[in-house]
């Protein structure tokens, strides 16, 4: 699907259905916003011509899975990012390349699936109608972009959420796959951390005013992607955190529990034990043996066995451990 | 509820009922400061008119709970913050917007609830008779908000409290709960963390003077603000630490009385098992066991047992154990 | 006490007893440092004439608690640091405030008791034959603060002796208190950061040239205050880590022991059991149990129990455990 | 081996077989790179004459191993990097070394085993017919370098599969060597930051136009090299974390097995030790016993021990441990 | 020991035996290296006369122990320094004091014990026949630094031979000793990183100009020992964290051992336990026990004990404890 979209100066922008209907061309004031979104053979075949995109360009920004990179190839410049969403199954989140090519009155971008970002942006300038909103197109790659940026957000919030849930599976003793959880949890924010690391370094070497296609004005707010990358990352790091509190947690809940086994085990091993000792003394078949031989022997021998386990009890209680 | 202050230069600030009875228009060298808490819709109608602020800025201002942000509009800015208060129950602290709108000579703040920043600085105006104190509509903003950001301060120290009793806790053998409460703690620490991190953002986008709103002069005191949120930023991590030591402290704690419980087991087995032993050999049923036989046998028995026992205790006792 | 010191261009610094005896004012090219130590009523009385210092400035300089802070009056600026030092009782140290008022030349500091950086700056002065040492006001002062910051070095050593005498307390097998010694330990480690936080903040303000009070060249002596506070956080970081390192230990000492008890037991029930079991089979009363009746059956049941202890020490011998 | 290739203004770049045969002097226009892989003594001699590099560079330079390092000679630089790649055994990976000799108009690159890094950028010029992609000398070095980075990357993939080989381990309880491969993991994450630290600091002189051999325009890509080893060492960092993660998850693991251990022996010794004791009461010889003499005494002991038994099975299932 | 070198522009270092023979005085164009090894109360009065040394840095001079330090007294800078080695004995490595007067031509290095660092320097001036190599007194002292700073990288990895010495005790099984060698290297670690800290802190002070005894190109050299501090510190934090990282394998590996332990006595135990409950049983003295009276009874007894010992064992096979 091809979406096309001419920005004239002080006017509402126009959609287009195809290159020639824009009436645009690469010395036009006009600017043109090209998206293309899995693009049909016929469609992509403007990367080409009028374009003339360098080859390498081309297969960098049809390769499906991409890191993140910003190159110069002189008039214009070549981008790719990679958006987070939700992933409709379990296993939390799947990345989605954008691909950009940045010139000085046209900007091109290309991605498989549909790109919430691209559809805010999009949806932003339909409803304008001055034409006012328009700012350049270095200034429109922002926009999409902050947009992509701020979608990292929720993902980050439902991770959270997860973390939450592995921390109320502690304290409710089901020990079964918490740990695998934890584990999970943890890679999955290193996976965030490294989607957001190249997209740091990236609007970093923007902010530094690396390159003239994008206006020092401009600039400022590729300085604040920077940022939001930056603060994106602090979350994660901070979830890696909780996660590690969350283990030390496990590990402390069934160091409780151990404990607590191990009392019933000890006070009934050292109530019991002696008890057996006793009978088992006057279960010797030694030929004199007195007490045997007393009328209430057995008796006494009860009671003494009674005082004994009294005693321990007492003493476990002392102990706080009854 | 509407309050509106008009500074005039070298001229004590003056109250005003409503906007028209301020005397002010957008073009008088007066300043105004208009606070809208928690106002009427008949209040709030001033946003749009004289102000005309934008729509989306509007929304923003009203939505209850929002991001910290900052965004150009051109003439204005428009600013939101979160303060931070202690909540009235238990679990801890709430944060309440702070939204404003930054012109050339009006502040227009805009909260919910009674905010004790905005309450200060109103105060400290109504008190200043010569309005020497005034320094311009950008450092009034600045004081409110050096105020807000005092104020987690305290919240901050509320919670080490709370760590401390935790740790109390910990020696005091309450199990029951205390790790639960350290890792509510551990949660609480992160959400102040996470309420600063947008704002250093954002004073860091001031004190970087992208705001041509906020006068260089004053783009020195949000440099104070930002470092200052640095600084909690940084006291909520030694918190962070101190609650990782503390649930080291649990687990430490836990093994200490696991050692005690398990030496008090091996003690009671260690002395029983074999006096049980030698009397199981002397309940033995053999045609020839010579010892049964003897005259004092039984009483040679007891004396072996007491002889074992001690020497077992002695051994223990010189272990350490005892 | 009032300790009055007027500096004059190439001449030895004198003392005089009085404000009026030093022959000072505002507009005499010497300049004046006033040092109030713990003073009377009446000694106060010349912050309000002739200094003149702000009501609230006074305030703050009175008050005995105060976080460190910098502020900027026009004609003067209003500082308050915390010097550190032994505490003669057992509970580390503690903090004493110094409020200084710094104008163009002159300088009065506050403090409640005797600090040994203003000693050892008076008594410098005092030792300076010709004057030259003297560099101006706000030199003066980074003189103090040096003395002051450096006194925090020595506090840190005896923390740090202190943790390596938790250290030995831990090989010692001294459990009662240890933990609690350690998270004491943590408490002021943290304590430190924190008392040294605020004064980091503040000597960047200074060193960024925010007040023109401190002229460019004493500034870069503040940057020199801001490394050193700076390199006593990391100090106090690695005390920190040492700290996290001895916990670490005490657990895995308490690891170590626990499986020593452990083996104690396991040999001992090991041992123990098998032979009361064989012990119990010869006690059984079958009406035809054969061994019984035979002749060295009560031996050979001996060798049996003797050939299963022997086995099994030698079994546990093999997996080192004894 | 020597391959010597010569770039000339807009012209396709030629390979010569020898010095001579390009053509090339220090004076002429055109620029030269010599790479030297594994070269032979005669081979080497060019580095004497006519390049008369410094004798302590060339002894350097021949040596087999040497840490990254930046050093100018004046008219030339001499720099050593390391590149790394998968060891054909299985100890992970080895680093070769890289050393360069960058002047005006020539480079000379000198490595003992073949580098993909050197063979990419050799064949890059070999393809470029029309010479545009030639940028000098300093981008010549550069873009080897950059290739030399990038080859870190599919390292740290590889460990990353390392290290979730090693937490589906814990999960199979396969004690035998966990511990051991993690710290073997921990090692190999530590050797890389630090085969990576140098280069940084390498990239970061470079970045500060230290070295004026290195053109401006130049100079912002090796700032990019900074970026992308401080990136990397990043990630080294997210490993050292996870790996962390996998021994407290280790522990985690085994205190949980350790609990079901005890549980077992808890749960036995509590059952047998009590129903031992009745079975003991009633083996004492004592006269008068009286329930021996009932007729089914025998069979309401079976009953009473099965009861007791009963009792406990339900205690211990009503505590979850069953 | 007194080594006086003379450096003369374009011509080769001359050595003098003493300061007159030298020919210099500080007007003379030519610059002076004068080096006090332990010298001789004679040789140091040269530190009043000719240079006229502040009695202050003569007596920090002469102060076997003092930090690191830089003081600028006017025409001189005063500098301390710790150069490390091993030390002979075990305990690791010892830190000598290098104080050095610097001034615009003459620099006067002290120690007292001999160090590599200056024999080296010397080393290469001894050996430079035209001189060229000199490149002011500035670049002299950071000549010596940087082999004083380099120095401190075979300390670090003969600390990490140690740290891998630690590793194997570990997996040897050897826990005497382990936890306090552990902790040991710790503390060495830590003192290693604090005393480079004050070093750093120092080459910055130096490298942000403050010193106009040091020239601006120069200053780059200094900045490089900055870094090469400062990775040198990262070097130190990476030990730090493997020595955690050895802790945690520590305590794992005792965990291990205790599981090990814990399921031999656990399957001793619950084997024995049921076993000896059996035997117990029919050690009874009821009337009326009919098993007793079974011709086979005393063998189906054995057969029973067999078949719960065998299931048992299946049991703990299935569990995978055996």
């Amino acid at each position: 699907m091809i979406t096309i979209t001419r920005f004239d100066p002080g006017a509402r922008a126009k959609r287009a259905s195809d290159l020639a209907g824009s009436g645009w061309s690469k010395d036009s004031p006009a600017t043109l916003w090209i998206d293309l979104e899995a693009p049909t053979d016929e469609e992509l075949r403007l990367l080409e011509d009028p374009f003339a995109f360098h080859p390498l360009a081309i297969e960098d920004c049809l390769t499906p899975e991409h890191q993140p990179k910003i190159e110069d190839f002189g008039p214009y410049l070549f981008l790719i990012f990679r958006g987070i969403d939700f992933a409709s199954s379990e296993d939390g989140f799947h990345t989605t390349k954008l691909a950009a090519f940045l010139g000085p009155n046209y900007l091109v971008t290309y991605h498989r699936r549909p790109m919430r970002s691209v559809t805010a942006v999009l949806a932003k300038y339909a409803q304008d109608e001055t034409g006012n909103l328009f700012r350049g197109v270095d200034y429109l790659l922002y926009e999409i972009l902050d947009h992509m940026v701020e979608f990292y957000f929720p993902v980050l919030e439902k991770l959270e959420e997860e973390i939450e849930r592995v921390e109320h599976r502690i304290f409710q003793q089901d020990d079964e796959g918490t740990l695998d959880a934890i584990l999970q949890l943890k890679r999955r924010v290193l996976e965030i951390k490294r989607a957001l690391a190249p997209h740091r370094e990236l609007f970093g070497r923007i902010a530094r005013n690396e390159f003239e296609e994008i206006t020092p004005q401009t600039v400022v707010f590729y300085r604040d992607l920077y940022d939001s990358t930056y603060r994106l990352a602090e979350v994660a790091d901070s979830y890696r955190d909780l996660l590690s509190g969350t283990l030390d947690a496990h590990i402390s809940m069934m160091s409780q529990r151990l404990n607590e086994v191990m009392k019933v085990l000890t006070i009934f091993a050292s109530i019991m034990l002696p008890l057996t000792f006793i009978a088992g003394v006057y279960g010797m078949n030694f030929d004199y043996l007195p007490e045997l031989h007393w009328k209430y022997g057995y008796f006494a021998v009860w009671g003494v066995m009674i005082a004994v386990a009294a005693g321990l009890l007492l003493f476990f209680r002392r102990r706080g451990w009854l």
